[in-house]
């Protein structure tokens, strides 16, 4: 433990956790603001979320969408990064308490994030990863493409259609991604790879409490989005909801109708909370949070009753623009980091600057190869266009030009090939592979 | 547990264990030919191991050098695959008893490879992991990098200086690219990017026990080479024995003078030995095993005694060239795939062929960006030139296009920009990070 100081000790010391879209775009807007910056976060890396299903079924690798830290930010000089793990946020000292290193600040910006939530069923876990690392990306293909490999090595035919059923819970853009890359995997990029099955046959359920999928998309493009999923051969339940998960079945409530789904392959995408650093910034006072964990800011972001302290993105609960709480988007996070380091700047010359305004410049999903739905500046797209558009916006945004070309040439090549190159499965044992008895 | 049948059950069965460079090209080889081919491997991935070291070094990811053995093999309709785990094999009954599956064979060729070896010291494994799959490479990177995450965190200066100095072991090519290019990091990717000390004070150690680095190659080059690692601030100590490893400390002997090196990073490039599946098939028989667990194969590779089962690579003691067995190469593993595929066709249609010959067109090791040295078809080679030669090689003999084209553009890009943008930390903590409390 060491507390840190640094040249330009007298300068107001903005402390920033977490690299996600939020941080990044506080940091990058503080470039050169007369602070000294402290970014922390318990990884090296940015990650690009919106691309992580495309790791998690074998498009692309981890590297494609994850930029380090250092390198982004190699040329802002008054940037410290630590890689630390948040033990504890003590607002009356105004530090932050991290595994290895204490940190004091002036401003504290806590951009944590969200985590997996399985609604008080965290016995679902260990059956039903979610997609938020890059190490659930990984534990996703694992079981993707391991289902498939079993199904390869048994002549049980109950056991086989078991390991060729994939369940996927929650039908909004990440359930949406991953039931219509699964489809387009099982159609396509696999139907000549096995022996002893056709990978065509495969069952591919989406199931969605609501009643319709993608709910906070206008409903034309939620039935086209439909539509599309079930060209690819997936089946989709709406009005269903999940009462439980074992290794080897789901069951699922519709109308208080249940059905039971054997299926060795649940993939969980229904539900997120703010990480645990939501209730660190709050003081531990659960007053302030909401169902979520997410903080009821002020106005300007602030924790009520410590001004010095801002939560943005998924961790925030900010209700201001039409009451009900902006939604845990990345767009919505890089605009709060945008203000949040404007609004310090600000201040630091006794100015005051206008309400934070979201500016929703729409959403896009995309279903698979040519298949997507969307609006732009509330104009609604759908098919090849929203696709091409989705390509493009997702480019746009990705961190580092290298990454650009990489991920620009593996689409290109999956598009014309209908491969999947980085279909590649690791970690699948829990000792390295070559210090074990195997075949290589 | 099931035996397995297929279509064309009458047709010569030949099993191959391990997706390697001999199994991959003995696969090939078959292609046209009248038999059932079936290739087991516990990884559904043929891995390009000679460039595993910039995995570990986060010049490239994992998927840039690793290619589903499915989508190579998607043509070759006479073969069948199967990602499962070799228990035993059976050479009475003819079949290879996996942990989900067993095979029937007619020819059975063991492929499997080999592992790192610890010369009796196991304890040293978990302090100095060595370069054999993609874990242990992505285990290697994290270490790598986060030995400067933890200096940048300390102001312990001592503490700093052990997390500031890594210990390779063993000066074959392994642990010349991995000194090399941990020099390369030091000294230019990273130069910039702390703030509490500069990369460039890191301490690189490379031992080896024999006289001099590279005893493989020629003199002259060795000497080379060692010039090109000093000028990348590597300490090169020949005729220098490991004989502690802690996770502190690091302890040598040269000519009985002993010698501790605090160092909180040790890699390990020392060593290897077959993998056990030589044992299994040479029926437990350790008279016909070597020191290092290789087979000692009859000059038509097959096992003494056991004339249907064929042993090759790095699993093979084939000394019928010159006395001496051949090297644990890739090149030899490839050439007698290859080989063996030919003499089990031409066995088929009873007839014969000469015995194996290995043309050794040469080898290569590279340092670090420009610097490598070589021989080709006994010309020897040395700084820029060597380094072309080397990737133009390595490029042409990597499997599938789109590795070639990815593995292109990042050599091209790290030219240009000196960065390595794979350097990302996975895997950090044993649960999914977005489980636990934390910043994002």
């Amino acid at each position: 433990m060491s507390s840190q100081s640094t040249e330009g000790e007298n300068l107001h010391h903005v402390v920033i956790i977490g690299g996600g879209f939020g941080g990044l775009n506080a940091v990058k807007e503080l470039k050169n603001a007369p602070v000294r910056v402290t970014l922390i976060d318990r990884r090296n890396l940015h990650l690009f979320q919106p691309l992580l299903y495309q790791v998690a079924t074998g498009g692309l690798s981890p590297g494609d969408i994850a930029a380090p830290l250092r390198a982004i930010f190699r040329k802002n000089k008054n940037v410290r990064i630590y890689m630390a793990e948040v033990q504890s946020i003590d607002t009356k000292n105004k530090r932050v308490l991290c595994d290895k290193i204490t940190v004091l600040y002036n401003s504290l910006i806590v951009a944590a994030g969200s985590v997996n939530h399985y609604f008080g069923h965290d016995e679902w876990r260990p059956y039903a990863p979610g997609l938020k690392s890059i190490e659930e990306a990984l534990d996703i293909r694992k079981r993707i493409l391991s289902a498939f490999e079993s199904a390869e090595l048994t002549d049980d035919e109950a056991l086989r259609r078991k390991h060729l059923t994939f369940v996927i819970v929650g039908g909004g853009p990440t359930g949406v991604e991953l039931a219509g890359t699964v489809g387009e995997i099982t159609h396509y990029t696999i139907r000549k790879d096995f022996r002893s099955f056709d990978p065509q046959t495969a069952r591919i359920v989406l199931v969605e409490g609501q009643n319709r999928i993608l709910p906070t998309f206008p409903e034309d493009l939620s039935n086209a989005c439909e539509r599309m999923l079930t060209d690819l051969g997936v089946e989709v339940m709406t009005g269903t909801f999940v009462t439980k998960i074992t290794g080897d079945e789901v069951t699922l409530n519709k109308e208080s109708q249940e059905t039971v789904i054997q299926s060795k392959c649940v993939l969980w995408g229904a539900g997120i909370k703010a990480s645990p650093l939501g209730k660190m910034a709050a003081n531990n006072n659960e007053s302030i949070l909401d169902k979520s964990g997410r903080v009821k800011v002020e106005p300007d972001m602030s924790v009520p009753g410590c001004s010095d302290v801002y939560v943005i993105g998924d961790l925030a609960n900010y209700p201001y623009q039409d009451g009900t709480p902006l939604p845990g988007l990345a767009p919505v996070a890089m605009q709060e980091g945008t203000y949040i380091a404007r609004l310090i700047k600000a201040r630091l010359n006794n100015k005051s600057i206008k309400r934070f305004k979201y500016v929703d410049k729409g959403t896009l999903a995309t279903i698979g190869r040519s298949r997507a739905v969307g609006t732009i500046w509330k104009i609604k797209f759908r098919g090849f266009i929203a696709w091409f558009l989705w390509l493009f916006i997702h480019l746009m945004f990705l961190i580092g030009y290298q990454n650009r070309i990489l991920v620009l040439i593996q689409w290109a090549w999956n598009y014309f090939t209908w491969a999947k190159s980085a279909r590649i499965i690791t970690h699948v044992y829990e000792h390295a592979p070559s210090d074990q008895a195997g075949d290589k």
